[in-house]
């Protein structure tokens, strides 16, 4: 039998097998990924990303237990993805999948699988996305993807998802800082992990009031704040914000701020609930829609680029290149110049 | 007279236009990075690189007035380009410039440019370096190039330099996560600014352990470290780098570590000696001809991407790529089949 069969029959080798061989871009590999695609797209693929130190891995760890309980909806299947893009080692994430396997440990219905860092960003991105479809693919009905930190990388990988959720954690030195706009920006539900330290007010007073500077227009509720990122259908002046009902609440997602203790398990039920609001959110407004459309489009996006250089590079010879570098080093030709003569466009 | 030639005469309007031309990436603009092109590579160019709040502005303002008073070599024309690749508004350095004109204010041997963030950190880095080949080609000898943060964007820009500083200061948080092992491994030189505050002592053990923590298999001696991502021409094993003596500093960088007050001008001098210091190294090591190529390569190659994709959206038409995509989401086709059709190759 084909690997791919026994994958979709439920094999836990074969998929293992399947990632290894997607992660290395084996022609394997993309040939799985093409049989597969058909039979993804039904997992709610949840992104979990925020700075080292928040207790990420433990929240993972304890929302996987608890979608394992059937909290909501009874038991499902949970994949784990843990991606490290700055350490060439996944030291944080191999770290993590021990603890996780103490509690995990003999449940056939998680799996968890860590990804090493890839030459480029790009490359490190498409392999997720390749991972997250043969987890879909296999059954796997919540995904979860765990990044670290808050650059590039992880907003790219972030766009996989379809909730985000971004970890704080209070003293982790300047909270203004440590936050980062952008990814206040892809932020679903915002939980501050922790929350059993001192400082915790201040964590989320800080986490309110950067919302409220991104969206200096928006009016920021006690307890509620507008979607950042995610135009509402209708435009609320702010004057008129307070007075909005039950109409505006079906059109606009109000990012909660959700605290937890993770090592306690305390506040977790909590989070799984706002997730499955988010998803109800989605689906109702038709957003879960668009963010799948837009999903595969950045990946298609990224997989052109990535074609064209290599289409690119297979037909430029290496001497031809660096003739080229050559001259533009001594300066008789300039970086446009070259880039034409690199393309065979003059 | 055309733009180019007032700039190469000394016309700061000329330069100034010219630098908007290029950072909008006009036609203009396009065409005079070409005749500029031969009229660069005399500068020195400096990366300062370092977290928001270790005072990389102040510090900037510093080293220009030393390379103005003429500390080392007599006084030099200084360029300084700001980018904040984070903020779509450019406020630090904004602000940070407001400071500077102050103190810099009337000298002509002193232009300020400061870059708005641009769609994709491939277009920052390439609108970047045309504006310091501008700057180049007008006779601005030292030219810095201040980026806020650790990220991707920092790294590349930082690419473009011959000398990079990486600036930290004392308090700002957990110094092992403040400092990315990625950004340790593009610095010439590190340099403590705020050192009068408290906290200073245990900022540098921090470096020096990250440093140490990168290299695991060079020993750091009290003050010195070998150069992370530049390999000796000679390869030093542990038990022998001690008894190493002149020989082996001719082909090795050793990144300093320079404490400063830059607000009260301590150890700005010190700063500049180790930069004019890391000239010599470079011009006499060989390095210098490696690095300007590196540079050029990486710009060359990044202009390739670039032209790549625009090529490929002028051939490919919005009706055709929306029904691509549209059966991409119906999961009738897979990614890797979309990008088959997008190219054009099935």
């Amino acid at each position: 039998m084909d690997l791919t069969d026994e994958l979709l029959r439920g094999s836990r080798l074969a998929l293992a097998r399947i990632l290894t061989q997607i992660e290395n871009n084996t022609q394997q590999g993309r040939q799985a990924l093409d049989v597969l695609f058909p039979h993804g797209g039904k997992a709610h693929l949840i992104g979990v990303t925020g700075a080292p130190g928040t207790g990420k891995s433990s929240l993972v760890n304890q929302l996987a237990a608890a979608f394992r309980r059937g909290q909501a909806g009874g038991p499902r299947r949970v994949g784990i993805v843990a991606v490290d893009p700055s350490s060439p080692f996944t030291g944080g994430a191999i770290l993590g999948d021990r603890v996780r396997m103490r509690d995990l440990a003999g449940d056939t219905g998680v799996f968890i699988r860590s990804m090493a860092s890839r030459g480029s960003l790009g490359g490190l991105a498409l392999a997720t996305s390749g991972i997250v479809l043969a987890l879909d693919a296999a059954g796997y009905e919540i995904i979860m993807i765990e990044t670290v930190g808050a650059g590039q990388a992880e907003v790219d990988i972030a766009r996989l998802a379809h909730t985000t959720l971004v970890v704080e954690a209070p003293g982790l030195g300047d909270d203004i800082q440590a936050i980062k706009a952008g990814i206040l920006e892809i932020a679903d539900v915002l939980v501050i992990n922790k929350a059993d330290r001192p400082g915790v007010e201040s964590t989320e007073r800080a986490l309110r009031s950067m919302l409220q500077l991104a969206h200096p227009s928006r009016r920021i509720f006690q307890d509620t704040t507008f979607k950042a990122g995610h135009r509402p259908a209708i435009e609320i002046p702010e004057n008129t914000a307070q007075s909005l009902g039950e109409a505006a609440n079906e059109s606009v997602w109000i990012p909660p701020i959700q605290r937890t203790v993770a090592i306690e398990g305390i506040g977790i039920d909590e989070v799984v609930q706002e997730i499955e609001r988010h998803r109800q959110y989605l689906e109702e407004s038709g957003e879960l829609e668009k963010r799948e459309w837009a999903r595969l489009k950045s990946e298609m996006d990224l997989l052109v680029r990535e074609t064209l250089v290599k289409q690119w590079s297979a037909r430029v010879s290496s001497s031809q290149y660096h003739a080229i570098v050559q001259s533009l080093a001594l300066r008789e030709i300039s970086p446009q110049q070259a880039v034409k003569k690199m393309l065979g466009d003059d």
